[in-house]
């Protein structure tokens, strides 16, 4: 029997001006469900996954509504909490040509973030679960999100998880309480045996610069230097991204596992994006589900892109595809289907 | 030349489920631009005065936008502030039959209440002005709030304005931070010429009971002991309301000067409501308005309460009407005007 | 064979804030194609009677798209003009509770004003048709439209076709050109075998007071002027209505035969009116169906009341509604039908 | 622990006409997700109890869509299927005033419709459940589906679940296929230890008449036949409607336990209706819940009462409201909550 | 005088996602009136000419509303049955990037799929007609569909009227009845004056490869197959397309006249599609219009294949353009024309 | 202190199909307030100048709206008049691909162009103003217009201000009245020290041909031509335009001042334009805030063409940007700005 995938982390509702509007120059806001970690849990369960999100929602009614949307996607909500506080926001303007699009963070003192460390059953959550995935946004978020964080990963270690760590490392966040990112997100990594970090949040981490002049190349210095650094490390992934419009764009991804080659996915054109929120959760997610399925790197890479690639076509903060739609992208041809 | 009348209060977004709609039934919130003391600025720039809001909106876009709004509605903004922080937001449910609409806020920690009571310039603020609004929910928010507002009025009673206070008592607020509501209330009252308070307000300010059974037997026992309390005090005006359901409810109004006999108007149906939010604002600013144009009290009783009245019958916070347009609902017949 | 029914007169584009919203408080309008002669056309069409619409429209998208709306409502619109100039235009804002709904005309030099009373080859546009439908809002257009309506229903009378005519008074719009209201509306009465009006306009017409103190006896004083004055009519029908509120309001309405007893059909309240233009029109085009049918005056009312009362539950300037759905309407009972 | 309770029935998705719009007026629907059996699952998980649909739905992105919003509302979809067909659909058209709503069906012939009665493993399908609830439509959908309906009560009853049978007696659907309607309702009927009928409905089941001339007689008659038919039967439940407007009803309630006596609620008023669909699936889904609560009889009657007269302030077709808001709709007063 | 134009078909309601939105992710469906040959239908009455559809429609309001938008369209309805059972629906996704759109039929059993070849009275329904146009998917509906096609084709034929025939092969609708799609296909074909097919289609119904490796090689192949098989053919056209990308694609097109040489159109880059569905009927419509007007097959091919072309840039199923709007995208220039 | 730029000209609201619909192809219409001056203010409020709009609109709830609205960007209404008449409209179509978005202007006889030269006062309405912006548009509604335009940059010239004119030529309203259009545009620029023309505009204001076979080059022949006839001019600029399709243009920028060298800001790729209006009066805004910064021309010029570009990424009429807003356009790079 396959075993539930769990991701831990903060839900989020957005608003969203409608089309390319600017904020409030229409009187409404479209609203969406996300969060870095949820969307990675909406992805695999449209991958057919058993997922279940762990985390807390405002004990009110847009908390539960936000639960329902996940049990929606098909999320096993049954794990989480309802706490004392509000919901956290993010409003979101759609740019378009050269304008890029704006997210204003309305988080600071949710409902997810007031919680101590304390008040996670870490056994109890994970009971049962084949895999943890966390990312670098919850211990951003405090002190005691930080630590409850280390706990999560370091149990879920002993309980013989897998464990997946997505680097995205968010100065703000940080800089607000004036946390030790590098300590902290290092220490969070080194639990992993998967990584989706590229160089600059791994140079972060580590406390050295791998800028090697080009995403490729410094991808493959920074895979060197976490294989030594983190001894748990099996594998490590990353997107590059290249953002010359806001509605065009590229998408390629890099790689590897301990003891292999490099498997680079070339960039792919995004010519005419909807929604290029989640990308990088989509791809996260791709590449967990081909991994479980336990494709060859290069298989499991290319998957993975496409998945992240296929997002951008769709509103909304998570992925929401089959894996036979991902497959219908990588086959290529784009006329209707009847 | 008319003096300009002020406002001085927190101006809040609200996002609204659309229709009878819970929240996220459909994905889309209707956004509105209120607060009760922007209410009374709009409805009073409504009737052809000049008003200015004085305040703070968060320094972003959001805060912006809702400046953009007031501005629209003829309120002068160049006197509000922008303050880090987040905009106050609350969340709206409308209901129906005996299902009530809902508030949800979400309004802590704003860039209004986080300002200290030192940050305003009130011989500045107040230059010019021939009048000041605030409310008792600027108090409720913390003690720089509260402060700030007693300096306020004070500043406004020094200067020869006229100063009117709605008493507006939410508990919640005042639990919050555990503020002395009845001595700070009280404080604020004691500086007005005019007061928008009912006998539970007022009894909560005296600490004494004025409830006599019934509304405009308990309004006169409020204005007996608020004549009393309050030398500076000249009229006092307060709303009845009947909510039998939600779209069907009846409005009357009482209001006395010092010395003069009381005024009844008595309660009207209001059977399909559009949006009862901000009536008792719009009420406000009809009396505010009746005022300065020196009608009987009477008179300005009935136009105020006619001006409460008709905020029922538009969606969103503020009354959007002419002294024309109030004039033609007293007069009745609602057939199409060609 | 059925003959065809023909109705001359402008198609007018209505432009409606959204819900019960200010114009432009949001920045949408909803667009709905009416006129007073349409209305009735489309609503003898979902009688089923073949009908034809006479008249113009401006020769722009816009003309050709309300053509097209009247030909979805099954409206033959083959003998239609396109015509250099615009298309008349109204904004319209949905009132509630006593604030009024509200009508902002903008149809001044309108593709079809504009046409000179040369313009129309009534011969022509008759051909075929059984009864000819006018009203008292295109003659109030100017000398050249009042000149061609003159033209229209004498034309219709020579070549034997039945003639109705609804008063439809509007005073702004004869001010507007100083036109002789009183002779143009009385020559145009002359010639009807069938009148909407009541005492009002029937009195402007006539140039003597029928008011009598209520709504029935009024209408049997100008009944009996008119069938005085106007050899050739045959019958006159008429609306009474009472609008406490904006949504809720009472219709009633009288009819009388030449010769025959008034018959009264007592008010109806219509609580909850979505939308009550075109009530008048679509009175009309009950009638009008009725007496096809040959049933008895008091049958030809009650039909027409209810075809009138049934269109306040319809968004739209025309009745929408098959004799099957005014039947039911009649008989009572509304639950959900399934 | 508590048990979960189990509906089994076709889900439906309803596409409305926007407002009070005829069909295709403007040219788009909405869309809610339905069903008598559905409505009642989704009331039942909104007062917190496990609940788990059974049934089935087409095997692809529509009936995916709808698992998903049953989901989205808190009940357990995963034994539901996914088969071969369509997906049952329904359009509705919103009246007003004595305009009825109306319902066009187009589910023949679904994915639901077409599983042979083999199809349903109920021992499997009812482990672990306490309640069974079905309705009369489920049998009107052919013989297949009228003999796993009866297997299914059989099946509960043999296991110890209570069972719970909503009349819903829809000729049209009988008529299709010429189904033994009597028999097989009775037989239906005849496994319940709760029925919600009526007189009609009961009268059709036994082959007599049960019309006492008023609603309460009526079913009190019909009370006392059915526990003389139904052994196992201990209760009986069932609204009495008045249907003056589509927007202004009257709804009351009557129940009954074997051997006590009748409880009657007298018909509360409600004047502004939002959406009457699925009134009478509230109405159950409160009776259940009260009776799981073990009140006494006339607080289960008056909570499903109000359960059901909620329903009518909130658009779709289930209630979503908790007990708390069915408590504060009972205990009257429908000004803003804040 | 002109004669009319008939096209004979399904017509289907297209019920379509907003925005990229998966089916469902938000509670509404946007609705078009389709059908391949309503659209060129739709398509011909833009460019002027006479037309009138011919089909059944459900005898319920759905086929009335679906008639009535023909008619806003300029198409005579009056020809149209309306007949029991259900409207054809198609559930429509629109992709983006290389993401394909999505269709979900749902027309099975539709009123006019179960009308008998016998329902139609060929002579009347083509009295006064010009030409005739059908499509392949009429005889995929099943037996007496495939019969009525064939007994219209002759019909036409041996009244003198010009027949076009669209290939339009849809393996999944003739594999449902298992019908000699091949002979079925001939028989149409060979009634035909005017084919749009390409060589796949063309191969089916000649049971030979008629693949080049290169689309205008098969075309050219395929035409000479079609003119020795066909003796009354004159004329074959076919589009050729690129889909790249759902909203980035590529079209040209290839006509030939008996006897002629081949004309090719082509392809011409589309970037940014708005709605692709009808393109190939829009390209119908310019060709018969084309054709039509006696141009050169090169003028009408280009006329062809604007048109297909142009029908990208709308929403919708059927081309709404003149002449003059075609003749303006050929001329090239898309700047603002005001 | 700055000193107030003052802007003169029609307001018109712009009613737009939604998407990219032909008009009325759903009922709604999107509004935007617009106007070739006024998008001019608006973008310079957005840069932080003070700005008033000189100007009247019609004296209903319509004109009320549009001054709402430019309140709302920041610009100070309260020297507009308002007049008898009615508000000048246009509708709009957005294209797409090589289909042109189309205008279509329903302006004669509006609240503006109605009034007499005499109407305006000038000295008082410049008074503190520092710059004057106008256009050619205006001189073209008719001599009243005309006259009141000529005065305006006279008396401005005399009192100091800086000057510049905007050439805008419309022949359509010329030939309306048949005015001089050379003669009046000729005196017109002769007041101004900035013109934004190109080699058409100017050619038709000098009569003679300046068209040098592309765009730079004619613009350099017009700029010799312009510094002789004009001795008050200092500066000219002008965009070029390259229209390949709806969404996908290019746009350059040319710019020099008396003496100095042209300035050539090389033609950027817009791929996925979202609204193209308003993009001239964008650029104008951007030249003027340059200028006003006292940046060299090259910085002015590039910035002003990144303002053009900006406004065809956002909806409406008017640029709705920050300085800082153009500089991260000019820095490029357009991933999701956090």
């Amino acid at each position: 029997m396959k075993r539930t995938i769990v991701c831990w982390g903060e839900l989020l509702l957005r608003l969203s001006a409608p089309g390319h509007e600017r904020w409030l120059q229409s009187p409404r806001f479209e609203v969406h469900v996300g969060g870095a970690e949820a969307n990675v849990a909406v992805g695999l369960a449209g991958f057919g996954h058993p997922v279940a999100m762990l985390g807390a929602v405002a004990d009110n009614a847009l908390g539960a509504a936000a639960l329902g949307e996940l049990r929606r996607a098909g999320v096993d909500t049954s794990r989480m909490r309802r706490a004392p506080g509000r919901m956290g926001l993010y409003f979101f303007e759609q740019g378009a040509l050269q304008r890029p699009s704006e997210v204003l963070y309305d988080r600071a003192d949710s409902a997810f973030a007031r919680l101590p460390a304390t008040a996670w059953d870490w056994p109890g959550l994970l009971a049962g679960a084949g895999h943890l995935h966390v990312s670098g946004i919850t211990p951003a978020l405090g002190m005691e999100s930080a630590q409850a964080a280390l706990d999560a990963v370091r149990t879920a270690r002993s309980l013989g998880l897998g464990v997946s760590v997505d680097g995205n490392y968010r100065p703000k966040l940080w800089q607000a309480w004036g946390g030790d990112a590098p300590g902290l997100l290092r220490a969070l990594m080194a639990e992993a045996d998967g990584l989706f970090v590229n160089h600059r949040d791994l140079g972060l981490a580590l406390g050295i610069e791998l800028d090697r002049g080009e995403p490729v190349a410094s991808f493959a210095a920074a895979a060197e230097a976490a294989f030594a650094a983190f001894p748990h490390l099996r594998w490590m992934a990353a997107t590059t991204r290249g953002a010359e419009a806001t509605q065009s764009q590229s998408l390629g991804a890099v790689m590897i596992e301990r003891g292999g080659a490099l498997n680079v996915a070339p960039p792919q054109r995004l010519d005419g994006i909807v929604d290029r929120i989640g990308g990088g959760d989509a791809f996260a997610a791709g590449i967990l589900h081909g991994r479980s399925r336990e494709w060859s790197t290069g298989e499991v890479l290319a998957f993975g892109l496409a998945a992240g690639a296929y997002k951008h076509s769709q509103p909304g903060d998570a992925l929401r595809a089959s894996e036979a739609d991902i497959r219908a992208w990588q086959a290529g041809g784009a006329d209707v289907r009847r």
